[in-house]
């Protein structure tokens, strides 16, 4: 029974698991914990006495001893839905004992074998006991390459004790001294010994004391699945009721938020006579079993996870009609070469948050060039220079008529298509004698007179990237000396990212290009590592003889001590746009305008994932560079470890001109 | 005029080159240096004083001034034979100074395509100037994807700081002071922001103090193309001439043996009155002009570097015999399934010496099993498993034949082809009394009695890479109890090696099939960075009923401190086999038997170059994997940092049984 109803989301996080033991009757097993209110059992599928010994086995082998005597005690759909797998515990692969790692590889491959045979969704490999794991990860691997659906999720204990002093914060002397554990790194070594295989997760086992948020934060960049609470790391309210810390329920809303399910694990441990969570009514699925009422000994704990569920915000509008666009990868468009279709428009134009930023900001520009005393008499002439269907043109007039200032427009569109409904626009709001629409190419277009006012919408989720600059270039000539451009000027940002899923979408294609293009994409399931900086910025007009398009930047971003060691699938872009003065428009994410959905950052994925030991620095170059037919950008990392530049020559992505 | 003759020797190290300028004048510049002995000039192409400037540039750009008022100064041949372009040293792609990072983009590429258009060979370019290097490796790069044929050759000045004290040997620390030095590691970004391009190589400027030898070892596995001595590094011997250090000699020597060219570079600093060098004849290509003996100012250099080259020993035979395999994958026999050819049996039948450990073995175990009393009442049963065409019957019967004992020889051989030359052998030796010749694979043959001896020759190069190990599983059972084997063990060995020509050799393949095959290859541009350690070993007979063949080791290496941070393309592998008691036959390079050339050492290849910093051991796991139908290798680094699995399942390279 799902944790409860939330508007909007349709996500694993909505069903709770329970981390129980089989014994000979499964059905009861499972029907038991469903009434108890948990939608799925975690349970081991073998016998634990149960150990094969390959040494005195016969060479047709032995066979293990299931729970289940035969697959038919429960139906395929109960197998698959309620049922993960844990594997034995016992199991120890990188042990120094040779007999007992042959065994284990043995039992690890039967175990796996019973479970697909059984169509489980997923099964749970104990925890890598931390060195290199090197023969645990080689035989995961081994069955990852054979293996259908079923996911396999690692155990990994969520625990990183802090390095000793300031002074030894770094990476090098932590690792050798062997004390310190950040189970991250554990993860880290095995997936990366396994290749980002898309069905290997994590399942984190959440203790009682936690890391710091930062450390933490790593974990969202992650393929978490599920994260396992154990009864113990639950805190005892005033009413005697189990109830979690802060930091423990801003993290567990953070994994909600991260579609990652919870998995109560261990006994009651609260001593609690009757009566439901406080304030939460007792449950109508309790069992009445002969007449009395029999509660599911983790009922308490199940009730506390549900009620932080239920105490979560709605998702907000946008994010839900985002939902469908979370970490799915847009190639970006080709602006100037290709014509935008309705459809595009349609969405562009929803965005009202947007068009009166710039309502705003011609309102403003228009004040400071003409005094009241002139409004009647002066006329300023505004150029939309990519008119669309009209949305500017309609907040240029809009900022008109709330200062009183007089205009005249010139709406200049390339795409014939949507100077089709401009015209039509034009005429069904009576703007004739207003405005006057240029179906041309504003780089090639002769203008009859001058602007003081030149207003676009040409930014794209990095800035410069659907070629504001070359646009705005050519139309610059048409502008008075004095004249301005609205946006003056915007600025792109970086910063580096965690995000598996996207590496492995990239990765996916199997080839150099998909790893060299820049992606349009909702972040989600992504760790932000160190705050964003800027990369280039552009001002408009630019009436220098020194101008240059190409631009070049190197940044150093410095991952807070406090993080540990990391990994970098990637570069996180956004911009920000000044339209005039002090309206601005961007997406970075600490200025981010509000409630705006036009653009989704831009994701420079990286052709290698870049491990970051704790305390080094993320050395990474851009560069925008330009020739007479194209638009594109190269990048690099040269710290900690130099990879290969990206993208030379715009070989795999460019935008034309 | 090649510095000399020496035996077998027909790499490019027999020529010299000197770092000029030119003038006006190309051809005489060209031909003075010419006959004065000197093979190639490397010298400027355009004049140090022409700096365009992009920001004062008009449209069209302006052209640079070549030495060269046209191309048809010289031939094309003498453009390609004796000219390298030295692009100008004021060039500063990652200068703070935007505009003359521009001006140095130009002109850098200005200059490339300039030589280009000459068709030189190569190009020699700036060194980096330390840190990230970021831009000037991008705009290489550039170059890189598009130029054909020339080489770019990038000047490394031959320079390692040592670490302060013991204490702070550590890589890290030692970086983040900036005032450690190890141009290699310049090299090694550039090289990796650059994608190991294969037309990009390195120049390495020899200065007065050399690094530890270590360090310098680190250059053998790189594609050194020239070293550049410069004539103040040159000391002076007792009679005024120009002489070079000890440890400068042996460097010299061991760039001769990488193929790699020498080039004079500076003014002349002895003061040589007149003569040739001691105990060198003055050289009959000196200048005269009108009547007078003019002698190329750098005359003496070159002679001393001549009397380098012409006082290194000969190539031995096998040397020269091995030249065309140097660094030559060849992929490995799949010695079950296929049969091999006459050519490979006469190859490996040349092989005296391996034979005559073989001989020396068998001896040594006639004498222990059959004392001096029993010679002429006892005879051996000796089994030749894999007899080919007849080799180590020789070698055994020779053996009895020297110790005086009595031997039945079964030859069991599966191939049908070498059967047939066996049987012709036998006749023509008159060997009918005392062998038999058995056409069967040994694992299925039915012998009629037990075996005293059991001689193989199975080995691969990496020990049980041909499966040695299953076949003799098979060939045991007709072995007596007491039966001895020789082999009676066998081990393997790995190093890790820097190789960055085999790397590119793997990666031209494009595909992760090659990257996860072991090759078998002569190795010669190989820097070995650590002592190799001891992988899988096999005893036979092994009559235990736990036997079994899979195998599990896990290595770590420590390169010395002095070496400094290195690069990992892959392992080099050996074995050394125990034929009997003290009779071994190996190739594991301490311990390798002289004169013995069946075997060329295996290569395991590294999918990702592995940067292993100051100090960090190279942690390595390697799997001896068996299934019913085949045997295959996997292998994987943990540290310094994680690599993916190397060939899970065998899915890339195996060998079938």
């Amino acid at each position: 029974m799902p944790l409860g109803q939330r508007a909007g989301d349709k996500s694993d996080s909505r069903y709770c698991g329970v981390e129980t033991d089989f014994d000979d009757d499964v059905p009861r097993v499972l029907s038991d914990n469903l009434s108890g209110g948990f939608d799925f059992l975690v349970a081991p599928l073998i016998d634990p006495s149960y150990r094969p010994s390959l040494s005195k086995r016969d060479v047709n082998g032995s066979s293990a001893i299931p729970f289940a005597s035969s697959d038919l005690l429960l139906s395929p759909s109960q197998w698959s839905s309620h049922v993960v797998g844990k594997i034995s515990s016992w199991i120890d692969l990188d042990s120094e004992d040779e007999e007992l790692r042959m065994d284990s590889e043995f039992a690890l491959k039967q175990e796996i074998a019973w479970a697909s045979h059984l169509s489980l969704q997923a099964c749970l490999l104990p925890p890598p006991r931390g060195g290199s794991c090197g023969n645990y990860a080689r035989c995961v691997n081994q069955i990852l390459q054979g293996i259908n659906n079923m996911q396999l999720w690692l155990r990994v204990p969520l625990e990183k004790s802090e390095p000793m002093d300031e002074e030894t914060s770094d990476a090098t002397c932590n690792r050798s001294n062997g004390r310190f554990i950040d189970s991250w790194e554990w993860w880290n070594s095995f997936r990366l010994l396994c290749e980002h295989h898309s069905q290997l997760f994590v399942a984190l086992d959440i203790l009682s004391s936690l890391p710091s948020s930062n450390s933490l934060g790593r974990w969202f960049g992650e393929p978490v699945r599920a994260a396992i609470i154990h009864t113990d790391s639950f805190l005892t309210n005033a009413r005697g009721f189990p109830c979690l810390s802060k930091r423990h329920q801003k993290l567990v809303t953070g994994l909600f938020n991260h579609s990652v399910q919870i998995v109560i694990s261990g006994s009651l441990v609260h001593d609690i006579s009757q009566g439901g969570i406080e304030g939460v009514p007792i449950s109508n699925s309790d069992i009445h079993f002969e007449g009395t009422l029999i509660r599911h000994s983790l009922r308490p704990y199940l009730d506390y996870i549900a009620h932080l569920y239920q105490c979560m915000d709605p998702l907000p509008e946008q994010e839900r009609f985002e939902l469908g666009y979370r970490d799915f990868l847009q190639s970006p468009l080709q602006p100037l070469m290709d014509n935008l279709e309705a459809q595009t428009y349609e969405t562009f134009e929803k965005d009202a948050v947007k068009y009166s930023q710039y309502q705003r900001a011609v309102c403003k520009a228009l004040l400071d060039r003409v005094p009241d005393e002139m409004s009647s008499t002066t006329r300023m002439v505004l150029m939309v220079v990519g008119a669309g269907r009209g949305p500017l043109v309609r907040a240029s007039l809009q900022a008109a008529e709330e200062t009183g200032r007089k205009l005249k427009v010139y709406a200049v569109e390339k795409n014939p298509n949507a100077v089709v409904t401009l015209h039509s626009l034009i005429k069904l709001e009576g703007w004739e004698d207003m405005v006057t629409i240029i179906s041309s190419d504003m780089r090639s277009w002769d203008a009859p007179e001058k602007a003081d006012i030149l207003v676009s919408e040409l930014l794209g989720s990095f800035g410069d990237n659907e070629l504001s600059p070359e646009c705005l270039d050519g139309a610059q000539r048409f502008l008075k000396p004095d004249g301005i451009s609205i946006p003056s000027s915007y600025t792109s940002f970086i910063q580096p990212v965690t995000a598996s899923k996207l590496y492995n979408d990239v990765k996916l294609h199997r080839d150099l290009a998909h790893f060299e293009t820049a992606y349009v994409v909702k972040l989600h399931r992504v760790a932000r590592l160190a705050p964003s900086q800027q990369v280039f910025t552009f001002d408009h007009p630019e009436f220098s003889d020194k101008k240059s398009n190409q631009r070049y930047k190197k940044l150093r971003f410095k991952i807070p001590a406090d993080t540990g060691s990391a990994m970098v699938h990637g570069f996180a872009g956004y911009f920000d746009a000044t339209l005039y003065k002090d309206v601005h428009l961007g997406i970075e994410p600490t200025t981010a305008t509000p409630n705006m959905f036009s653009w989704f950052p831009i994701f420079f994925p990286l052709r290698r994932p870049l491990c970051v030991p704790t305390g080094s620095p993320v050395e990474v170059h851009l560069w925008r560079c330009c020739s007479p037919t194209k638009v594109w950008y190269e990048w690099c990392v040269t710290e900690p470890s130099p990879l290969p530049l990206h993208n030379s020559n715009g070989r795999s992505y460019w935008v034309g001109l």
